[in-house]
């Protein structure tokens, strides 16, 4: 039986050599960051739960993956540049297969972000896996909320709706074929965190607010509304549909690209006077984005179709609390 | 029915003004933290699982006391100041009671040490409360597990195994009545964080090596011998027992304060030429500390009595999945 502090050991701690600004990494009471004097640091945690973020049973190197991504996904989304995180996880029973696979797909992804692994915890329990990653930006210069503007175009970038078509399969909410659940699949499983978009978006600043796309996008883009005291016109119709997505009917289309969940797409905001700027840095990060609407001054969001006529999908963002 | 969002209005942000160092708070994708130019950043994550850490409905203004309380442990065993936190919190319904109790009781303690709650997450799910702390320290000025020299002093601060006593009552381990019980149980629920004496010995420094006692004291003890790559021996008799572990029988007093767990309390070597250094840090800190042992050259942990006479308890640390 692997003891606590042995499963740290064989699956947690590496070796190699860590990055110059984390001072103390896994090991002592606490890890020591020693950040870039002048810049800021950015904070996210979030928590994945079995059978409410995940299925029962999922694949652990995927899961590994998703854990890391969801959280890398906020700090794309205020522009900062992934340093480390703490993962803090509790486990029904400390399964070496499922540890190995796990740290797996973990490692995969903070390696390609240079994100390290400086602390946590693990106990036994329901499976519950939290992570809090740490990301640096400078001052000014992350993209909050709050600062959508009047007139500003609203990009979104990649795709929208693949994962929540994928979830609409394993639910038999639709009726389609394998080849198209795994073509949706990836989506779901193993989401692309937006980071060098951005870090694109904010070194200029290009853009004036951003968020990350996890509950759907007419109830994401909602917050930006809110805390920047501004409305919007979206035309649902250019929202980009994922591959798998665009091949079911209009009505399908235009309910899970515009309030799917689970997308961990950027959307952003910037002033029109800025559209170059915007495809220059799409194109740095090698990320497609697509314009979808606008920024008003008057309250609300007004969802259009490709014609602006009015449409009325009777949607709403995700809640933990108020589903089953 | 309360939705997430209202969930977080209502009990976790607050409408106060916040710290100087934290640039943005709760309602973004990440929270920004502005360190103290030249500080470094120390962090720390514990998860705790219901019927495991604490017994299914337990009271919870204590939980929201204890979840953050094991954290600020964790910066006063590093010597850091308390800055901020995230809560992540997964709970199996929105429980206005609960959530009240529960945010108040995180929030007392909090306050009592400025540390602001910056972000976190909430969920619906197997009831889990994961907190990442957040302090601040001097480079070079951290206690560190690997730090304790040979010819060191070991050091305790306030009282061991009442903790562990409570539990016994709870656990029908030993027969004794409800004033001893009433007496034991706050050390267990509501463990006071040594943050005050950290501070004070990691100020000059005066203390080398330090943890904070969580699995119980010869197991943690192990862990700075382990890193530092000493040895030492424990006068078992001079570890201070609790108030209601003192009327115990001396086999269980040497058994809870050795090894009890969920002590919380410091453990830190320091040069015996500084004891009136830490005497007055413990004055300082208005924290009472208590000799119990020196650093050897020599590997491996000799616990022995009173008389200096070796004593074998059979003992071992607290590990989660050894455990059933």
């Amino acid at each position: 039986m692997l003891s606590e502090f042995d499963l740290i050991k064989r699956y947690f701690k590496r070796e190699r050599a860590g990055r110059r600004d984390v001072a103390l990494g896994i090991g002592d009471d606490c890890a020591l960051l020693a950040p870039t004097p002048g810049r800021q640091i950015a904070i996210s945690s979030d928590m994945l739960v079995e059978d409410r973020h995940f299925f029962a049973g999922a694949d652990p190197f995927m899961l590994g993956h998703k854990a890391l991504a969801v959280n890398l996904s906020d700090l794309a989304a205020m522009g900062a540049r992934p340093v480390a995180f703490t993962l803090s996880l509790a486990l029904p029973k400390a399964d070496p297969d499922w540890l190995e696979g796990f740290s797996h797909g973990l490692f995969a992804l903070a390696d390609a972000h240079d994100c390290e692994l400086i602390g946590g915890d693990t106990t036994k329990g329901p499976l519950n896996i939290c992570i809090t990653v740490f990301g640096e930006t400078a001052p000014g210069h992350a993209l909050r909320r709050a600062a959508a503007q009047p007139g500003d175009d609203i990009w979104i970038s990649g795709t929208l709706g693949d994962a929540r078509l994928a979830l609409a399969g394993y639910w038999k909410e639709v009726a389609f074929d394998q080849e198209l659940q795994a073509q949706a699949a990836p989506r779901l499983h193993m989401p692309a965190p937006r980071v060098a978009l951005g870090l694109a978006l904010a070194a200029a600043p290009i853009a004036h607010a951003a968020l990350d796309i996890s509950d759907g996008l007419v109830g994401d883009l909602g917050h930006i509304l809110a805390a920047s005291g501004v409305g919007a016109t979206l035309d649902v119709d250019a929202l980009p549909a994922g591959p798998a997505l665009a091949r079911q009917d209009i009505a399908l289309r235009r309910r899970f690209t515009a309030a799917g969940g689970d997308d961990y797409e950027l959307c952003f905001t910037a002033p029109r006077e800025r559209r170059a700027e915007v495809a220059a840095a799409a194109e740095l990060a090698a990320t497609p984005v697509t314009r979808v609407g606008t920024i008003d001054a008057a309250p609300g969001l007004r969802l259009v179709d490709a014609h602006g006529a009015p449409l009325d999908l009777g949607l709403k963002g995700w809640d933990h609390f108020s589903v089953p």
